[in-house]
Order: C-alpha cells, then sequence, then structure tokens
C-alpha cells in the first residue's frame, strides 16, 4: 500500500491556503455557459465574446461576479472580462490566447462534434522548431504538424500547406487557437482531407512591427519590410529547412500557401507573386492592400492558369469585407480563376478554423475547371 | 513599391480605437523591473514574485499603478499581480504561465547570461505528440526535445532523460517555464552536457487529481492511482512510443528519469522500483512520501549498486525540506548511495531550472565512486 501522506498533506496545505476558488467558465449540459469572476471592489463587470456581444455581470454577495449566456452554438469562442473598463482574461481558466502584444483573453468549448474538437482518432504530432533568420536577424520560430502515420512510412512524400497567422499572432497562434492540427486530425480521419505536412510558420518579416512599445506610426519601410522580408525568410530559410528535415514532396502542385488577416496578405503577397513555387493559394479575411496591379505585377489570366486554386473568404461583418470585394473586382475584371466566399462572421477565429477546415478539403485535389 | 495602406489603416483603425497600452514588465538596463497595471477603482494592488516578496504599488493619476524593484539577480520571475486581494496575470505581458488550475501568473526575465536565456547557438527542437492513453483512459500527450544535430545524424542513438512536471502543470511546464529545451542547448553547446533526447510527459495517473472543480478530498485511492498509473502509462505506453519514433538508446545506462515535486514523487517511486530501467534518478524538491521501505520495498544497497546517480536536491525554505531530509536519513541508514544538496530556495521554478542545469552536466557521464 503506498504511502503518500506527504504529496497529501502539501496539496491540502496548498488548498487551505489558497482562497476557494471560483468555477468559471462552466458548460452546461444544454450549453448555456456561466462566467464568474471575484471582483469584489469592482463597479461594473462584463464578459464580451469575440464576434459577439458584451453580457452584463452581477454582483454576487461574495464579491464573485457572475452570468449565464447561452445556449450557444457549438464552438471555440474567445472572451474576456472587462472590469470597470478594464479587459483581463478569466484567471479561473486554464486556457489562455496566446499573444505577442497582450494577455487578455480566454476561450471555452461549447461541445458538439465540430472539426476542432479532440475526438478518438489518430493523431498527427506538432514539431516546435527554433533558427536565428538571417534573412531578417531574430531568433525565431515555426511549427510543423506532420499527419498520423507519417512515421510509419518511411518512403511517403507529403504535400506541405504553408499556414500563417494573424496581427498580434505568434507561431502558436494556428495550433493554440485555430486547433489547426486537430482540424486536420479529424478531417484526415474522415477521409476529408488529403494527409498533409502543415507549416505555421512566425510571420513578422520585422519585428518591429509587434515589438512593446507599439511604434507610434508604421511608416512605408516598416511595412514593406515586414512583407517581404517574410517573404525572403519563408522562400529562402523556412522551406528549404522543412524539405531538408521532413518528406515534404517539392512539386509545385503539392505546395499550398493560406493565412488569417496579415497572414492572409503574405499568402498572397507571396504566392501570387511565386507561381512557380506554390499552386494553392488561400486568403481568410485577409489584408489584401488595395493597389493590386503594383502588388501582383505578374498575375494576369495566362500567368495564373496553372493555379489550381486561388480560394478568398470574408466575413460579411468584417472591417477588410469591401477591400476583398474590391479584390475580388479586380481577379474577375483580369480573368483570374478564384473562388470567392462571403460568409457570416467577422474578424475573428470562429470563421478561421472553419475556412481551414473547407480549404482542407480542397487542397492537393484534382481539379474541375 | 508595395502598396499595404489597407494593412496599415486596419492597423490604425486597431490601435486607434484601443486604450493605451500600459507598458509591463519593463526590464531597465540596471536590471530594475518595472511592473504597472491599470486599475483606476482599486483600493489596493501589490505585485508579488513567486519566492520573493510582495511590493505594494502607487496609484497614478490615470488609474494605472506602478512600482519599480530591484535591481534583481538575472532570472525567470514568475510573479502576479493581487488587485483588492484577488490575484491575476499581468494583462500587458505576453508571458503567461501554463497551468490546470489557473491562469494567474506571467514570467518576466532579466538577463545576464543565465542558462535559461535563448543564446546564439544551435537549437534541438521540441516535438508535441498527443495520443489515447490505454492505462489512464483520456486523451493526453508528452513533448520530445531533440537536441542539435538529431536530425543529420541518421545512425546516431540518444540517451534519454524522462523529465517531470509538477502538480497543477501540463506537459509544456517544462519547457515553457523550466525552459528545459534552452537549457539543453546552452549546456550542449558548451560542452557540459552530452546530447540527450528529453521527454516531457503529463504527470497525472488519475485525471481527477487535477480536475475542475477541485476534488474536496483526495483519498487514498485517487493518490494511489495517481502514481501508478502514471508509472504504467510511463513504462508501457510513452516508453515504448518514443523508443519506437526516436534513435533512443534503450540500454538502462542511457535511461534517466528525474521531476519536480510531483514529477519528483513520481521519478523516485517509477525509478527506484525499477532499477532494470532507469541507471539515473533525480528528485527536485520531491514529494517524497513519508513511509521508505513500503514504498521502495525492493531499494537496498545491493540493489541500488548499479544506480548510477541518485540526485535529491531541496531549497532550505521548501515546505518539503523535512520530508527530504528524512528520506536522505533513510537511504543513508540503508547504505543506499546518493547525492544529496540543500540549496537556498524554496518550491518555486527558480530552484527547478537551476537543477535540471546542474544534473544535465552529470547524466549519462562515467562516475567515479
Amino acid at each position: 500500500m503506498l504511502r503518500l501522506s506527504w504529496i497529501a498533506l502539501l496539496s491540502v496545505v496548498a488548498f487551505a491556503q489558497a482562497p476557494r476558488p471560483v468555477l468559471s467558465p462552466e458548460v452546461h449540459a444544454d450549453r448555456k455557459v456561466t462566467f464568474r469572476l471575484k471582483a469584489p471592489n469592482a463597479s461594473e463587470v462584463m464578459v464580451s465574446r469575440a464576434g459577439g456581444p458584451k453580457d452584463a455581470m452581477t454582483k454576487g454577495d461574495d464579491g464573485v461576479w457572475s452570468v449565464t449566456i447561452g445556449p450557444l452554438a457549438p464552438d471555440l469562442y474567445t472572451y474576456s472580462f472587462a472590469v470597470d473598463g478594464v479587459n483581463q482574461l478569466d484567471p479561473n481558466n486554464a486556457l489562455m490566447v496566446p499573444n505577442l502584444l497582450n494577455s487578455s483573453s480566454s476561450m471555452v468549448l461549447v461541445p458538439g462534434g465540430m472539426p476542432w474538437e479532440v475526438a478518438d482518432v489518430p493523431h498527427g504530432s506538432v514539431h516546435h522548431h527554433y533558427y536565428k533568420s538571417g534573412v531578417i536577424g531574430d531568433q525565431r520560430d515555426y511549427y510543423v504538424y506532420t499527419p498520423p502515420g507519417y512515421d510509419d512510412r518511411a518512403k511517403k512524400q507529403y504535400p506541405v500547406l504553408y499556414l500563417l497567422h494573424g496581427f498580434s499572432d505568434d507561431a502558436s497562434g494556428w495550433t493554440a487557437v485555430g486547433r489547426a492540427n486537430v482540424i486536420l486530425d479529424n478531417l484526415i480521419a474522415q477521409g476529408k482531407a488529403k494527409p498533409m505536412i502543415v507549416v505555421m510558420t512566425l510571420g513578422y518579416g520585422e519585428p518591429a512591427y509587434v515589438a512593446k512599445p507599439q511604434p507610434a506610426v508604421r511608416d512605408a519601410g516598416m511595412r514593406e519590410r515586414n512583407m517581404t522580408r517574410f517573404r525572403d525568410a519563408l522562400l529562402n530559410e523556412v522551406i528549404p529547412a522543412v524539405e531538408k528535415e521532413y518528406r515534404a514532396d517539392k512539386n509545385r502542385m503539392q505546395r499550398a500557401i493560406a493565412g488569417l488577416s496579415m497572414g492572409g496578405g503574405e499568402s498572397l503577397f507571396t504566392g501570387l507573386n511565386a507561381l512557380d513555387t506554390f499552386a494553392w493559394v488561400g486568403a481568410f479575411s485577409a489584408g489584401v492592400g488595395s493597389d493590386f496591379s503594383t502588388n501582383f505585377p505578374k498575375l494576369n489570366a495566362k500567368s495564373s492558369s496553372g493555379l489550381q486554386l486561388l480560394w478568398i473568404a470574408c466575413g460579411k461583418d468584417d472591417r477588410l469585407i469591401e477591400p476583398n470585394r474590391k479584390f475580388v473586382e479586380w481577379l474577375k475584371a483580369n480573368d483570374i480563376r478564384h473562388e470567392w466566399k462571403e460568409t457570416e462572421g467577422a474578424h475573428t477565429w470562429l470563421v478561421w478554423r472553419r475556412y481551414l477546415a473547407e480549404l482542407a478539403t480542397l487542397l492537393f485535389r484534382e481539379r474541375t475547371s
């Protein structure tokens, strides 16, 4: 019989000394969610969900504020508390949103069989690589998802999706919040996506772009470096490293690039100016820019005829919907084949996980014109 | 010339709408550190460092509380704010401490050439694996560090350190907070540690042990399952998976196990009851238990003569110092070779990173008796 009394004592002591923990978030079987926060001296506490409303919370006698909302549709919601107008994450929730500028958001999963929920299927692995960029000059990183079965198939080559995050994310964004590895695990298990490698690299070509304190102004030079040096590091450093270390198919037909917001802008800028490198390009709520002929000087009907898919999506309530519509009009006017999806939603992960889940089913497959 | 005006507009719009950000933490060249927090309606705000004092903060006219402390010795400090007695992390600091029970701590690095600081040396990679445990019944994970050069040396086998976290950590604890990969990168580059694989697996044999809400009582059965099922999953699931997927040396002389706190207890329980499996055992501020003869029934001078190293360390100010001293007395009384280090410090990562940095230089080397 094991005697673990000191471990038990330690935990009893630890908990006796700690204040009674607050349970938050609490997801109910009917998909309602209760949020709680201890803030005994606050005058006003609200909870706000990304892409959703703010809800006022009510103070209890014990100084714990709470509110129950819903039922909510199954999803992975990002939320913050605002305590007398100051945002903070939920201190009682282990699921935090990684961000290079602030730590103010938490996540709650309302389950319902969605592609980003961990299921009892074979799982791929996520590899975290660190390197010093000669192009950019900093110590940086990238993640590589290898699909289930990768290690057992010693000769098989895999197509590669380069998947880029948005502004203020770090390189973990697509796994930690986007749950890209979980989405791919599920789609692959269902036969809906081809087994593929997914590379998720840090996006900033100019580290000052996301430094703290934030620059008061981003001059044109900084914005340009953020894009062009990112592109150079991807093409000259990350892709060669991936193709050396992983059984990545080097044929352009097996290479895709997609991203969200700033990463969508980077995907378009990198992909549509390197049509000999990528055959599949995806843009999720992308920062498309406005001077398309200048940004994509070599893109026309002829040069894009080898593009298997240019897939562009944006939510109706996104601030970037008008630039995206203009970009699509420009593509139409120039006879450049593409797929355009205006969806419900705004500039949030609620749409980006869905966009990945959809695009992943289209990549690397035969295309009917 | 790139036109990225919409990206620029997006960022200007985003920042125009956001309140002026607070800079925190601010590390000065003289190693003083300024902490700031906006809490306009609070009556009292303090900052407390793990293993260190609490410092009162002063409210400014703009509702931003601040304090400057130090100079501090170079280290990676964990801290929290207490706002009217309620703990929270620093919302303006991207470096958060992952924890399964709460999200209330942030980290600040005061640099000074320490082993946990990223240096311009070759970096290893960290691989994140997900699997369903048949022994424990849940979906869980483990991390594997492969040292620099691992991919280039197609035939070389490596020794393996199984490195375990403490209670309320998740499997990322040793990398996210312990910076084990950075420490190993630096020690290997300096020739102070042998290139090795490090496996950092989730520690709980009983998921209810760390569930929320926390169980009011941990009965003996729960505590036993937490230990024994962890041990079974490690020996029967994780080690075979690692040895299948990585070029891990299967000789017991090339297999080490070490851990902190709960993980230290697990290392002792697993390692000292499987002397045919491990030749190196480390315990950092370990939950050693108290009934040693019952917990280590087969351990004696003879059976432990093949142990290359039993390395035990604990801080003088740790609540577990007395149980650790008693364990060492028992080892001495039973003629079981060991190394015992009483150090400065308490039950914090400030000691555990140092213990790893020291133990890693000793592992897998010739031992002079």
